[in-house]
């Protein structure tokens, strides 16, 4: 999700996840993030309003290609297609960053304030998956639910694709997951 | 869930409800509960780690029910069946405190820290069923899965049961996102 701009953003960016890498985020401070960089905590500054936004920088860019694949899907598509279009680019962003998405990952369970954030971002997104849903008619019921569950299966499988050995395809994950709720939901 | 005992708990935790409701949470010192409690600040820290759990005094009993239930399940019960099982032995709990819970979400609401904790304790909830499921021989992925859904459920149907104008059946409302979760992810 992450896009660096070159030059200065850049380069405190690979500081930051180096030093949170080597040392735990907690421990690592701006300054010394400023320092691996060769740059002022000035600097630091003009680019991120704190250390942890270095870890959620993507988060808001994430939410706005889910919301628009959602609100963009074809009208006939019923709420659990438009969310799963959505799922599937968000899939196909994360596929081609995959070092950085386990490199952060391994940063944020070495952090319980880190771990909060995290969640609090995933329910974020299921609120903006409701909401734009509503924004295609979809009744509010149906909509918060289906938002809670997109949610539930992106958590799940980006679970299972950033601690896999291999690299695998995480929009296939997803697809598997749904697959794999309705099996398990399925009436006996 | 919350049973307090008679005494001094039960009149700081009154205390304390009463002023997070009339100043909001963030706004009220543990010294203003225990004087409004007629008692001191000592006597509130022998009852309470902090003035967060007040609100959250019963969260261990919750995933205690919902754990237990699961474990306790026939054998013959499927994954879904020995969650919605623990979710109804939950929601009986809730429905006979409708009142406390209306109160305890409306001090939530007004407070991202109490948000944020809230978050947290559902995530740990959805870890605790998914562990349950385990120890019954399920596999790990359709343990993690069925965990997530079953608390997406439960937290649907816990904002519908919370923000009604009228007393519903939690369990039953958690019944009806079931079937409607059935009826979403149905293939076309």
């Amino acid at each position: 999700m992450v896009r660096w701009e070159p030059g200065g953003q850049g380069r405190l960016a690979q500081a930051a996840m180096e030093l949170y890498g080597e040392r735990g985020f907690d421990q690592t401070t701006v300054a010394e993030i400023a320092e691996r960089a060769g740059l002022t905590e000035r600097t630091f500054f003009r680019h991120f309003s704190d250390k942890r936004e270095v870890l959620f920088f993507g988060a808001q860019a994430l939410q706005d290609l889910l919301v628009n694949t959602v609100v963009d899907a074809p009208a006939s598509a019923a709420p659990i297609d438009a969310v799963t279009l959505a799922l599937e680019a968000a899939g196909n962003l994360f596929n081609e960053r995959r070092a950085f998405s386990v490199q952060r990952q391994h940063i944020i369970d070495g952090s319980a304030e880190l771990q909060e954030r995290e969640l609090i971002k995933l329910s974020s997104l299921a609120a903006a998956l409701a909401s734009a849903l509503r924004r295609r008619g979809v009744a509010e019921s149906t909509a918060g639910l289906t938002g809670e569950v997109a949610i539930a299966i992106f958590k799940i499988s980006f679970e299972r694709w950033v601690s896999s050995a291999e690299p695998r395809d995480l929009t296939q994950l997803m697809r598997d997951s749904l697959e794999q709720l309705r099996v398990v939901t399925a009436t006996q």
